[in-house]
């Protein structure tokens, strides 16, 4: 079965979608578990170069529209209260390979998804309510990590920045992560602390976290005002385009992998649901013929919010040929994966309806 | 901007889409004249080796249920009446990556199509009704490329074979091709000998064809039963699949070319249409806002069965933005382009309708 865009297996598990800046995602069959393996989890950089920051030396800054600026060692971090949340990253830029017409960016299949035990500490635990200055807004989160993009024709270069909404970054769940899976993060996980804002695109995750700025206004930096936004058909992305926020309803399906050959019998179709901003799925239809009938598989196992949902629809496998299955999951909110895919200009948050073939022998 | 699938340039009119078996594709915007030239036409080899017939050896059999089998050289096959006919040869896997799901096959993008000027004699000329059995049904074509192909988990040894039924083979426009756009075969379009089927998917129009053979019976070769077939979703290709046979009504938009920057002013948009089984083309619409509005192109340029014709549509240029520009055409018959695409398992005849992003940049 040929593949579907230029991807090279460094393991069974992962594939490299793009080696600068480096970028890998899950085979989907290797994201049969409900935490995903660190060497699983897909990776997602916008950089060359990976910061390598040493913790000994290591500063988290707290500063802008706050009382009184603070810099936090990593045995500072490490001395509050841990707080863990099980949380599903997405990129937004997952499943960008089945947009039509092609949209820029690195081409993702659909393995830019996975789900980890995220230890660390409340953001709101060291930026308290009281401490932050009336009036302010949003809170500016900077990573280590610098690079050169083009903007209007000319070369800059940026540092990876994202902001929140304050009341976003005041929510209990939102954490400065040090630990992943219970260990360590590894450097392209953002050693030695990201954050982690369950519930949201993964861009809003930032690695590498060594700057934090609470601001009376909107920021304007190149990965909030050119990227991770919504420029659709007709649009220029000059008047306010809406950004990329909350993960949009998704399923995936793990098992069988597209392509396989699957024999009579019953045969347990697997895969995993999530959605974003509080909401829970709460069904998942999978068709075993192209979407005429749908059938209703069971959740099964760990329900956490903020992370994906595995589901499981055992198939009894009759006829021969060539079947094409699908998932598609409703979340609590009644929002449910739309047939079409709408474009936009670099085919973020695709929530198109996986689909594959699979093929049962005659005999 | 990324492409969609594993292709690199060996020019900039044509892209690599295998490298064992051969094959390349043109660049949309190579495809900017009636007549593609030579080293810009697509090529889609089944087999490693490419074949090397010495012109001064090569005999054409003729045979099967015929009164008396002929074999005839190079020089018996010049010596005929000359046919010519401009045809416009597909292969029926042209566009299978943008079948969804990912169907099986050589992943070409839009490009696997181009219409030359064939020259050589029609083969009723040498096989003519009255040397034919009573009873005869088919006729096969067989090329001098063989190599190994699967078959139910065995390692076949396959040479390349596909038969016509007797009425088509036997049409005037049915030729023996010896040039192509005036020049000789090159090896990789069949030197020194290929048929040329005008209307049919190119599998038809058989390479290095060595051996003719008439037959009371259904061919049921490799290349005939196990390939160019429609097998669908939900069936296993046991009970007689549908044949890949002609051309599907079809448009490509060859300028602009997908991603391009387009700037305000008339920008004249131009495109190739075709249809298959003798029908014309007799419209081809043009959007461009995603399929909201549908223009009417003009049809420009020579006109001639089995080739295709060019259209072009003059675009006011002048909202600032991403543009999603589709073309789709309509034949003699009343067929048009479907909005959906029908996945079968090796993603044959994909005749959805073509769609590019452009940028008007704002200034």
């Amino acid at each position: 079965m040929a593949t579907d865009r230029p991807a090279e297996p460094v393991s069974r598990d992962t594939l490299v979608t793009s080696e600068d800046p480096l970028c890998f995602e899950s085979a989907l069959p290797a994201l049969n578990q409900w935490i995903t393996p660190v060497q699983t989890f897909y990776t997602r950089n916008h950089f060359s170069e990976t910061p390598d920051l040493n913790p000994h030396s290591y500063r988290l800054s707290v500063g802008g529209a706050v009382e009184a600026p603070l810099s936090l060692s990593l045995h500072d971090l490490r001395a509050r209260p841990v707080k863990e949340v099980v949380a599903t990253l997405e990129c937004a830029g997952n499943s960008r390979s089945y947009v039509p017409p092609p949209a820029e960016g690195i081409r993702f299949s659909h393995g830019a998804v996975g789900n980890a035990r995220w230890s660390g500490l409340s953001l709101r635990d060291i930026l308290t309510r009281g401490m932050i200055a009336p009036g302010a807004t949003e809170v500016l989160f900077e990573g280590a990590d610098v690079g050169e993009e083009e903007e209007e024709g000319k070369t800059l270069e940026v540092r990876f920045g994202r902001s929140l909404p304050l009341e976003t970054a005041l929510l209990p769940d939102t954490i400065l992560a040090y630990e992943m899976n219970g260990s360590p993060l590894t450097p392209d996980h953002g050693y030695p602390v990201r954050l982690i804002v369950p519930g949201w695109y993964a861009m809003a995750s930032v690695k590498w976290l060594t700057r934090i700025t609470v601001l009376n206004e909107s920021f304007e930096g190149f990965f909030q005002r050119r990227r991770y936004i919504f420029i659709n058909e007709g649009e220029t992305g000059q008047q306010s385009p809406p950004p990329v926020t909350r993960l949009r309803v998704k399923s995936i399906i793990n098992r069988p992998r597209h392509g396989e050959v699957v024999h009579p019998g019953i045969y347990a179709i697997q895969g995993k649901a999530w959605s974003g901003d509080g909401e829970m799925v709460v069904a998942v239809g999978v068709s075993t013929n192209g979407g005429r009938d749908w059938l209703a598989a069971e959740l099964v196992g760990p329900s956490a919010r903020g992370a994906w949902r595995q589901w499981e629809l055992p198939w009894e496998v009759s006829g021969a040929g060539h079947h094409i299955l699908m998932a598609r999951a409703t979340d609590s909110a009644g929002n449910t994966q739309p047939v079409g895919i709408e474009w936009n200009f670099r085919g973020y948050a695709n929530n198109g309806i996986h689909t594959i073939a699979v093929e049962v022998p005659a005999h």
